[in-house]
């Protein structure tokens, strides 16, 4: 399997209501990661979405996208895993350079959920037939969670907002995030308007707009087209039983647990080596049980991690140092790949104000930095956010 | 990369309404293909549908039947590319195989168009914006394409009704498909009912419910699992503009000489070689059109190979073997998976009364079937169908 890296990335700001169409989102945000490096034609696009169908009744968007980015004649395909879709795309661009049945891919993610009503269309991620008829929402699956940790657990009643407080911390230093304005104390959470018990307003992500890419390409040419390649050391899909009500503890989240433990074994590399962790933190509990199931902290624990104040950017473990689902926005099907754009920034030393101190990304990089930088010198890598599929919330 | 081979299949009988739920008809093809190759356990699945989200109301599919099919823990995406979502689902299980992140990988497609009404989902696959507010459907479209070829070119007004006698014939003995019952004869389908002129009932593709799957191993690892391993010698993806009006030749279908021409050169063999082509005949006009893109007839050609018996079992080129998209039936996002079970059962002599007399699948079998049968010696080859994008009838 050859070395894949990425060479160039293109993001806009998240917005409340773009006026722009889905594939001028798309288009612009493929532009931008073709003119980071000098590049005008690729091999392959692969395209995340999650609503589309629904709220702008256009399917086949890979090809639409395409042709707008003036792509035309390349291979475009669409990719969907929920809310997990745009590190699916991710994961199809990396196959098809690994492969080598492309050599220079892009995975671009788009969403636009101000068109229309998106709560009917997300609970889609769910069983239709067992859970959606019962009233299940991704909130409301959310809110048994978090609820079923308070039972489980008794932490403090501020245990989660915590994660809520750091997001837009981290938010207000990222021009490309939805809240920039102002930042909240863990009582501004919990003072926040209830809305699907125990979940209050800032435990949630935002309904919000947003586009994303990034540009693959093999390890080994990477330089040709950028100065700082990030390299993927790992990348893995893992899924759990589809319902939460069919796993034995619905807290533990075994997909995460599981690809967590795939990614530092295929990379080679301890939890120790990890200098941030970007987490798909739609609910402020899915931060905490995302923190617990890579093993970071022990059951019950994630939550302590945030109080301390760990998960700060000077922390033991940054966690969504651009400001996450939570604050950043969470425009589904382009999320992961946001969050791909933002661990490049930390990785190449662009992350401006919120930049991690030198994150040691090289493989055990105190122990072997000689030999590992041997091969690629200047490199950096990067674990591929793990498509987390279900819980999809 | 890796040589990857075909070495299970699964399929039902394609049905006007099936009585299984989504997930149940994709679990069940999955167990099939695990079943003739005896192994429990895959590393992947990629599942390809168009219209869940609107007929049944489900999104993250590939979980869902993943799950149902007691394949807990494994990489499971969904794939979509319109009505060649099938396709692309082997596309990307192809890639997983080849680049080594895999080393069993199923793709399974599922499509249940009688639940709710499909029509206005399919037209999802054209433009939004400027294609479907103007009444576009994938029918009319199809319908403009056929008149365009006889403005143009001025066949008999029989022209594409051969390819629908020819697809009936072979559906008769095909047990999977949804039309078995009679033959029909070109004066059938110009008496049959005026849908959309000059379309008639007998050039359209039925709604229908069914369900395909196929497993994938690496070529040097596939007689660990079959003794009729068929090795996949080439596979691409190609769109063209999005919307037929902005293609300068509507009638050239570019994607498809494009996809063609590629394939040929990866499998080095040339057009001679092919002993039968399966093709996207969702409408009779584009099995005409698929037959010149792929240079088997030149410009405005295509029908006289129809007309003169050649695409039968025993003719030229024969098409649609087991039935086609025209009477096998056209289960959207199972299609393209139908298509490579049928392409197997050819290539391993399993195809019953359609069974092609030996076709000679080897890349130049008469001029140095020595060298190549070095390597595999019973090994039969195919080439994927083309992940034909646009247009996606």
């Amino acid at each position: 399997m050859r070395s894949v890296s990425i060479v160039g990335i293109g993001q806009i700001p998240v917005q409340k209501k773009a006026p722009e169409t889905l594939r001028h989102l798309g288009a612009q945000v493929v532009r931008q990661a073709l003119a980071s490096t000098g590049v005008s034609q690729v091999d392959a696009l692969y395209a995340s979405n999650m609503l589309s169908d629904e709220l702008q009744g256009q399917k086949h968007l890979a090809a639409l996208i395409a042709d707008e980015a003036g792509l035309v004649g390349i291979e475009a395909l669409e990719i969907r895993a929920a809310t997990a879709a745009g590190a699916a795309a991710l994961r199809m661009a990396y196959m098809a350079v690994a492969s080598g049945t492309a050599e220079l891919a892009l995975a671009v993610g788009v969403e636009k959920m101000s068109q229309g009503i998106p709560t009917p269309a997300l609970a889609k991620a769910l069983d239709a037939r067992y859970e959606v008829p019962e009233g299940a929402t991704l909130l409301s699956q959310n809110a048994r969670l978090m609820q079923l940790y308070f039972d489980q657990y008794q932490p403090p009643e501020d245990a989660f907002a915590h994660f809520s407080v750091n997001a837009h911390q981290n938010a207000q230093n990222n021009p490309n995030a939805l809240f920039r304005d102002r930042q909240y104390t863990a009582n501004d959470v919990l003072n926040s308007r209830l809305i699907y018990p125990p979940i209050r307003l800032l435990d949630c992500s935002p309904i919000c707009d947003g586009a994303a890419a990034v540009l693959l390409a093999p390890t080994n040419q990477a330089r040709q087209f950028t100065q700082t390649p990030v390299q993927i050391l790992a990348a893995n899909v893992t899924t759990d039983r589809f319902r939460a009500a069919d796993r034995q503890n619905p807290l533990a989240v075994e997909a995460m647990r599981l690809s967590a433990e795939k990614a530092f074994s295929q990379a080679n590399i301890n939890r120790d080596d990890i200098d941030f962790f970007e987490v798909h933190d739609a609910f402020s509990i899915m931060a905490c049980l995302a923190l617990e199931a890579a093993g970071f902290a022990g059951p019950g624990e994630g939550w302590r991690l945030a109080a301390a104040g760990e998960i700060g950017l000077n922390g033991r473990i940054p966690l969504s140092t651009m400001g996450g689902l939570k604050a950043r926005g969470h425009p589904i099907g382009a999320t992961a790949l946001y969050q791909v754009c933002e661990i490049v920034q930390q990785l190449t030393g662009t992350a401006g104000q919120n930049q991690i101190p030198n994150p040691t990304t090289r493989p055990h990089a105190k122990r072997r930095r000689r030999r590992h930088n041997h091969n690629y010198p200047h490199l950096r890598r990067l674990i591929s956010p793990p498509a987390i599929q279900n819980p999809s919330f």
